[in-house]
């Protein structure tokens, strides 16, 4: 191993081959690829006969800032994004192909740091890197592919929940979100742990074949925000999916990011329960599943789904905030809708 | 169909969503995706129990120029450079997965233009369109991710090439370098094929099972130029590529691009030899086979495998250039080795 995580070296000093080189040796080798980094494609085992693949982008300056965030940081959450994907189908995540473009004034050692996070992140979700691609860019940009196993069980759409199911969650919710705004307050020492949440999601992969193996009937990763990723599985599924705010219960952390106190009521209440239905990157799993289930610990209850009919009966023709086919407490949510990458 | 391609509204007006859609709409669906665009991730029928998988950046600035490439022009290459790729293993390139970054002013017509183009290339190679990503971005920024299907053959490697194997090539050499060389110096018009091999290739995909079935030993994709890559096949095989110059014949639209004519010994003579042997970009296949094969027409021999002792014995140990492990007429190429991205 070369040990030049303090190499004073930038990546264009390097060279491309020996930027490829250092990287792969943080990179441990996949037991499920046949053909790994190094040759023109890898190979890849798929004994079940499919192949779940998602891709994603991670740039800096859109999806991370290199002043807030180590290459550490980028490493885990690069492979996060995608893998939390290949959860979201009920798939075990296997494999991870990784491009990275880099500044050439960039230090060998942030590299080296990203590779350690990117193996770091893979090894917490059972996957491995297994190839690549590296070009010269003024910014750091990554594009992550994650490629998962089904295990022979059916993948698990957004299209399926039906009126009737319960709406669980796994994993936390505005965590990153207020991590985020406390990183773009200047107030970083307020809650580390909010902001790692941010920095470095942890989505709970097995919670995604878990939820595939209790029937989940629909599932989707919370990127976007609650709201806009149960409007994608409301609309998918033609039902409306109507959560229950005494059951969105916002942590204690997000309730008191800055260290006052909070009760429902006053506004860190109400921003705790923004940050809930609205912030995205927490990438935790949210699923519907058959009514009647006794769900692990991990799954909290928040919603149920409902037929569309139940808010035509109710209110007309959904219209406007209506139409994401999401209500919190019966009603239209009437804040933001989270991330429109446009937006 | 929506009919956006005169559309005057730019990408920021139609909005993520309204994006997503409008190039969905161009990107037919895959007979083998059990689940294709719009959910979490695709699912890919791999019957093999292998999948091949591939990823590449294409950058705008780095890789192509909005003012020289159309968004068509974009979409071909894109989907070319990845799916060469998986060729390059002896597969058949079954899918694609595109992460496309834009800025909100990219008129929607060149979006749509882009879709259109990876959509054809796409047919060209027997694969289709299953999934992606869209972000915002200062410049146009792709990264496509090549999957394919090697039928039950093993893959054919950089690191098979014997000892007496000859070397041959599918697909043009030099014609995507000197069509950059006319549009960089402002001579589009004098030979639109060299223009158009730069910015469209055409890699021979059929020619990568093809070769694996005849038994090919190692194969790669020419990307870098043919030197550069052969030099990875005689790395990783621990062998001497000696290529024969009388073989390399360049093509006659390469000896005259610019309407002169061109005999061994004038310098367009050597400018052509040079792009044959260092021009990268025509993502052609180059493999090696076991002698005595009657090979396709459409593979051209052009040298043989040596052993790494023939050079040793002939030269001393290899430096420098001769350490790349290709020789043309027995001798290290004193000319430049092609690219490196970070150079």
């Amino acid at each position: 191993l070369i040990t030049i995580a303090d190499d004073p070296r930038t990546l264009g000093e390097l060279g491309e081959f020996g930027l490829i080189r250092a990287l792969t040796q943080r990179l441990p080798p996949s037991p499920r690829a046949l053909v790994g980094i190094g040759d023109d494609a890898a190979v890849l085992a798929t004994p079940d006969g499919r192949v779940v693949a998602t891709t994603d982008f991670l740039l800096e300056g859109r999806h991370f800032r290199r002043d807030w965030s180590t290459g550490r940081d980028v490493g885990h959450k690069a492979a996060a994004r995608s893998l939390a994907d290949v959860a979201a189908m009920g798939a075990a995540p296997t494999a991870l192909l990784v491009a990275l473009a880099v500044p050439p004034d960039l230090p060998v050692g942030w590299a080296l740091d990203l590779a350690a996070g990117l193996a770091a992140e893979c090894e917490r979700a059972g996957a491995s890197v297994i190839g690549g691609d590296t070009a010269q860019a003024p910014d750091v940009r990554l594009a992550v592919t994650g490629l998962g196993d089904l295990a022979g069980r059916p993948p698990v759409l957004r299209s399926g929940a039906a009126p009737g199911d319960v709406v669980a969650v796994a994993g936390p919710l505005g965590h990153a979100a207020a991590g985020l705004a406390l990183l773009s307050s200047g107030l970083r020492e307020t809650s580390p742990s909010l902001v790692a949440a941010h920095l470095r999601p942890e989505p709970p992969y097995d919670a995604g074949p878990e939820a595939a193996g209790l029937g989940a009937t629909a599932m989707i990763d919370v990127s976007d925000g609650l709201l806009a990723d149960l409007g994608h599985v409301a609309r998918a599924s033609g039902v409306l999916i109507d959560l229950d705010p005494a059951l969105l219960r916002p942590a204690e952390v997000l309730r008191t990011p800055g260290g006052s106190s909070a009760r429902p009521g006053n506004p860190d209440h109400a921003q705790a329960l923004r940050w809930v239905l609205t912030g995205g990157e927490d990438h935790s799993l949210v699923a519907t599943f058959p009514p009647g289930l006794t769900l692990p610990a991990r799954w909290t209850v928040i919603g149920r789904v409902l037929s569309s009919q139940d808010m035509l009966a109710n209110q007309g023709t959904p219209t406007g905030q209506g139409a994401l086919g999401v209500l919190v407490a019966g009603q239209p949510w009437q804040g933001g809708l989270g991330w429109d990458h446009f937006a």
